[in-house]
């Protein structure tokens, strides 16, 4: 995931490094990276009933402030009852600092089971397809 | 308020200082105060229908990692629509690290307006006082 | 506080609520005041060697996401050795969220003790008057 | 990693679980995940010259406040320049709740490049196997 061309990622966001980010190292502290995640793909999929099952993160260069990142986002497998979600993040020169993936299930909550992914959710999904 | 003796809060709880609490100078961020008051009076009152209203805090020596610390909480004052709480928090060793109160104002989230203490939560609320 | 015309204040900053910043009641946790007013300040005093002595906070309104905030800050006191900044947090509407004020006392770490502001410092502290 | 018995790993501590780690959804946001692994880890390996390459995390249930949560670590691989811990992280009632592996690359800052894992650190770190 780390050698994706920076243009193959259709969907953006960028993201302030913020003060608290930072641990005693000087760098954002490793668990920001989840954070960075969300801020690309929160507000417009927090609707969508998943949960989140699996998550791998590489570390490639340490997050830095003040900075503005770059946070790219994906959509790389879409099956039946899951999602997968790929991301980048970098900073404002460019270089790539953490890539990550997320793989979502569909969940009912109601009957407390996974479910299969709904038509219309699927579309809103591939909108974060390349 | 710092100058309390500690014997004149009954009510303690104590909160391990966390790795992530701590900023680039290495010591606990300064807005980390305001989660080590939650978690004192948090379990207990939660239930209770009040906004926060104001917050003083005051810092009298750094926090350290890793440390135990004892949260002390008391109510101060309990008026009609209104109660203060106050906080101190100390090291491991006992040194008085942070201070505190915070100014809750009972609100009615049906009726969007502030509201009368009630009797039952005025008795709770007296369960802080020394 | 919170009676300042929004345009007292020359120096803003903007900060992006994100969705990790919330709690269970679906708005900004209180401890984000901190953070928030640390956003507008920091990357300009950072360097400057002092310690933060007291802090005051006011919540006017809840604190939305998604939302880009306004957070204004200015030097109110300068001191011998100390100084005050008066925060003021607005949601993207213009409402006013969020007021405090910060006391910060110039420390001469290798001493161990506070010291008289230095005529740069007290220059830099300066820019943020109105 | 998720169906090793809790036997196996030696190495336990608790964690309170904050209100503060709460998201809009009443659970511990994903990224505490990290935050709750560090708990476990940090206080005997911080000194330790590493950088964190790669984190793998797995959602086994929700993680509800308040708790007090259990947090095994072990290592399971040591190479020559990096070594591998794993984690569980279960309810006060032993249910599973997380588990997750880190992969740690021995660093040499002075000379900005992996390095040999030293045999007094490679020692330390066999403290944590089971």
């Amino acid at each position: 995931m780390s050698d994706s061309a920076p243009g193959t990622f259709r969907y953006h966001r960028t993201v302030e490094v913020r003060f608290r980010d930072l641990d005693p190292m000087g760098h954002a502290h490793h668990s920001l990276a989840l954070i960075y995640f969300d801020v690309a793909g929160r507000a417009d999929l927090t609707s969508i009933d998943y949960i989140l099952a699996e998550i791998v993160i590489r570390y490639h260069a340490r997050t830095h402030f003040p900075d503005t990142l770059d946070v790219a986002i994906r959509a790389t497998k879409v099956g039946g009852k899951s999602f997968e979600l790929e991301y980048e993040v970098r900073s404002g020169t460019g270089e790539l600092l953490i890539s990550g993936k997320t793989v979502q299930v569909m969940y009912d909550y109601s009957a407390s089971a996974s479910k299969v992914i709904p038509d219309d959710i699927r579309e809103r999904i591939a909108t974060y397809e390349g």
